[in-house]
């Protein structure tokens, strides 16, 4: 147990912006939301997984739509007050925690707002270990926990409960909601025991966005190593590539973000080309058309210079950007996991193969 | 209090494919619904409004999305179990009875099943005296009465429950939601107490179908007067065309049947054309260019030997059948209910003009 308060709150945001792998929205918009919420209401207890009883009701909070729509679109200040009473009805029993369903940017910022005007505590856990862009990907699919009950709220006050026999209903049923709605609301789904919550949980996540985030603001305080090396020390990241975004390609459909950035080779890589593609997250990473990582993996972006995570909204035309990989959660490396978010699922033709693997065979391509 | 048992079904289905104004599905899919309930669970008991307690809670049954649709899929025999709990838990009270929320084809049939299957009253009443498209179309929308908590079910299992700030949002999110599914779901919308329900219901809509649905069936047995006299005396009808449908444009869109039918004009009309506009339900007729009749006002076309109600799904090159006005229920043509109704909403470039009026100046000119 301990507490999350305004200095945290700022390493969490860097540090997921990082997690959500491109995806999750401008982590600001997020940090504004949760610093507002815990001036006003104060600071909120973080609780490790381990400290949930196995029968308490744990309720992740999320935002759900194009993150582009949400940054143009307030979150409303009584949307986690209507969630709550929302899920406490139809369960009709006490809500002993919220959390964050991703690590991503926007999501990783909500639940703690929510948790802050709630006053519940906030758990060190999400479902994802990163961001994704539909919600039955999360571990909590793998171990069938059901999405539904979910419940839904706009900001002018709608809201819709969802009860669905697949996850990949809710999914389908409440992006149309959210698109009716303008293309961005607030949802809880997935509510879980402390039990399964042990069993399928992403843990210490919050924690790990916050210790990022720390390692990043203060990247050139490091004695004896470059920042560009401390980066990659604390990261475990991969460099995959080093360049100056010359095309931005970008379209919304059907609420999420979809497109691709196109980038010609800096530094060690001048003379090379590479692309990302992004549906809301970075999906496939190309260098010279060779594909080096892919979903699940976390493909993230970042300022070369500051080693700040720049999301798929932020990409500029002329932008100095460095590719980073970096190894995801294990439960998604299954098969189970594969079917849920690997590279075939987003309409990628290429199995998956781990980033280490794909790496290391390039490596050895270099000798 | 009276019994509707098969025989009723029959004559109901009938009247009320009539006073669904070409819209509202095929009644014979309705019926068939209808019956199977009470072969299974017996009889239904009807209530009249004034038998209902000011406080009971009173839970409106209806299919939701384009008829054509509906009568590919089919009815699924746990849908109105799954409404009922769903609006149990919601409002944590007992439900009192069902009743229709339209009276137009497959919705008339729908909650006699449900109350039979759930051994409920049906309450002889509905919201509209005829069939509408859209869900806010409905007289509690004039008297204030909330479209939700709404609850939804498609056939495989999915179920949604709708709060929302107006009623046209409800129109809004669970049009969305209906399409996704499918384009047809069940539905539970403007559940409403006793003492509301007598101020703003369409009292005995039921019985007054199942009447028109008697005397169709008898038409060609009366003496001393054509059929077609005993038809227009029973209806107390507008004889508006009678003609041999030579066109019939119909597009499915957002969840609705748009079209039109054109018809040329036969015995009295010979030489004369007609035309009859249709959103799921007919919205305006016109004979040789000029409007005779619009929304809210019924505009009902009947075959010319049998005067069954045709839908307009039904509607076939060919085919000769009669266009009949009927007056609407009073509360459509105040100020509030041609807001919703009126034919300017549907965007029909024209006031609302009530169809005695269009058809008296009809006959001064005729002179």
């Amino acid at each position: 147990m301990r507490k999350i308060g305004l200095k945290e709150i700022e390493d969490i945001a860097l540090g997921a912006a990082l997690l959500g792998a491109g995806g999750g929205g401008d982590p600001y918009v997020g940090k504004l939301v949760a610093i507002g919420a815990v001036k006003e209401c104060g600071e909120v207890t973080m609780l490790s997984v381990d400290e949930v009883p196995d029968d308490a009701l744990v309720v992740p909070i999320a935002m759900m739509g194009a993150p582009t729509i949400l940054s143009e679109k307030a979150v409303g200040g009584n949307e986690y007050k209507t969630l709550f009473e929302m899920v406490t009805r139809f369960y009709n029993r006490e809500i002993f925690a919220f959390m964050p369903i991703e690590a991503g940017g926007v999501n990783s910022m909500l639940p703690i707002a929510a948790a802050a005007r709630l006053n519940l505590p906030l758990i060190d856990a999400d479902g994802m270990g990163r961001a994704f862009p539909e919600l039955q990907m999360v571990t909590f699919t793998i171990g069938g926990v059901r999405a539904t009950p979910m419940a839904l709220v706009d900001e002018k006050g709608n809201s819709v409960i969802f009860d669905t026999i697949t996850n990949k209903w809710t999914e389908e049923l409440a992006r149309s909601v959210t698109m009716s709605c303008g293309g961005s609301v607030s949802v809880s789904l997935y509510c879980i025991d402390g039990a399964t919550l042990k069993k399928y949980a992403v843990r210490d996540i919050v924690t790990r966005s916050e210790k990022l985030g720390a390692a990043i603001r203060t990247v050139k305080q490091t004695t004896g190593k470059t920042p560009e090396e401390s980066f990659f020390e604390f990261t475990e990241g991969y460099k995959l590539f080093k360049g100056k975004i010359v095309d931005v390609l970008r379209e919304t459909r059907g609420a999420f973000n979809f497109g691709k950035v196109v980038l010609d080779g800096i530094g060690e890589f001048k003379g090379q080309s590479a692309d990302v593609e992004f549906q809301n997250e970075n999906l496939v990473a190309r260098v010279n058309e060779k594909i080096l990582a892919t979903t699940p993996d976390l493909i993230c972006i970042v300022d070369t210079e500051t080693f700040t995570p720049v999301t798929t909204d932020a990409l500029k035309y002329g932008k100095r950007v460095m590719v980073v990989g970096l190894k995801c959660f294990d439960m998604w490396r299954t098969e189970k996991g594969l079917e849920l978010v690997g590279p075939r699922y987003f309409g990628c033709e290429t199995d998956y193969i781990a980033i280490e693997e794909r790496c290391k065979q390039g490596e050895e391509k270099h000798v």
